[in-house]
């Protein structure tokens, strides 16, 4: 098994459906989904935004931070801040999203470079001391992500 | 049977997928099926959209006419024409789309008045001669659909 | 448009969901869906059967005779009459089902080989004078077949 | 959390896709899921038995053991051993099924009545030292399933 890569830190120019800015620095000791998306990307809509809503309400009594993030890749101007807002309320989306904070010199925001992702919807699980435990680009079975989701908030902490 | 009502014309800002502006008028003649959504309705995109793209496959060989009208009758500032751009490229819609009209005295748009929908998604089928044969608020069973739709094709216009 | 043949009666052993036998002969008039399935046949559970009970649904105010064909040609021990009133029963299957006619020389039961079906699930639908309008093996679109048995309900018949 | 029932041992009159019975005493050290169904119980045909064949696949590196059990207690001329080998065949279930004891008695077999099933689909995740972890009845979401038997897995044992 390889060393687990540390997380990068978000980069993040607004929150939605939170009070308070997140970091995963502030998040250490907590299991972390960070779920990349794009409100105009129809395989984020179909499957991912789903999938992710039947793991709120599975992982509901645990101590799983999800969050949402808008990596806007392309479509720059259909896809504001705006449109976010509206979204997220049709939707019923209630945990929080950060809006990927652009780059001045590229189309794809500085999160998304940071982590790579190679599209929407990318997924990242992070364990309680900051580490990356598993990158998806798409959407897997539930039962792999329901087995995966559950051993990360079992463990103590990769590096423990 | 009541005397099926004649269908209001379109009032449309802006086309997108076709050359040409369309109205009813215009089309008189054939069988045409006007599907009334909003880029950020669930209900649309999870099920009339999907819906209408297979009425579109299976009807390809017969004149039916499909329309999309964006009715935005709410989050206005969200769903502009810029964002229906890049929806209708991501979900692949190639039919023809018109702009509902914004009236300035009221948040709804111009033909949803004149048709009294009353939400998104919405569905009008109009016969030959121009006459509303169906309203639909909602997303009823392919079977229905199919058989309505083959039905209209088949008549020769209500008022003949 | 080829000349339409005419449906090869029905050879059946035993029906179940009526009192009295039916006969193509005695349902001239009506427009006849015949659905030769089997109850192991894993297409015919998961699609073609909801999918007929679908059509008895949205058509049940016309005058569609919907009638079942049990069409073993394996497993023949595994699928006995006593399995199938079973089966109609758990998946509340209340239109009548014939037992199509085994034959002596053949795993194909008779009524299959009048036919020509390559397997299960397969749909014959049959005008109201007695003729093919369509065969189906496997299960088509909803809008299709909706749509073709709305046109089967409105003809007076083909020869006519 | 209460102390654990210990499993009560299989009573199986016939198996499929065996060469050696299977007993509980014998698995123990491995994890097991115990999964009852009747092959006329449309529960079980539509998701119950796609869902354990999904387990199969996502567990298949582990040595999760899957045991099928037939619990006849409804319709048994209509669901007997030759029915069951041609629905396994035709439903490609390839793991070990067991034919749960008829009770001369009783319409509820010998295993079904010992673990108090209410009906089909049931299920039971079996800890490596033999104890009842969870039991189902009916069909649980696919998140809650997989994390459930991957902490199963990454158990050492109930008792230990």
């Amino acid at each position: 098994m390889p060393t687990p890569s540390p997380a990068p830190e978000l980069a993040v120019s607004a929150w939605l459906n939170t009070a308070e800015p997140l970091t995963l620095a502030g998040l250490r000791g907590r299991v972390v989904l960070l779920h990349a998306f794009q409100l105009l990307c129809p395989g984020c809509v179909a499957q991912s935004i789903p999938q992710v809503q039947r793991i709120e309400r599975v992982f509901a009594s645990t101590d799983l931070q999800i969050i949402g993030l808008h990596t806007v890749f392309e479509h720059h101007d259909a896809m504001s801040p705006v449109t976010l807002r509206a979204f997220l309320h049709e939707y019923r989306i209630v945990s929080p999203v950060g809006v990927d904070m652009a780059d001045e010199q590229s189309p794809i925001p500085v999160t998304m470079r940071r982590y790579g992702f190679r599209g929407t919807p990318s997924s990242v699980l992070i364990s309680r001391d900051g580490a990356i435990l598993h990158e998806t680009f798409g959407v897997e079975d539930d039962l792999v992500v329901g087995a995966r989701i559950a051993m990360a908030l079992a463990s103590a902490g990769t590096s423990q």
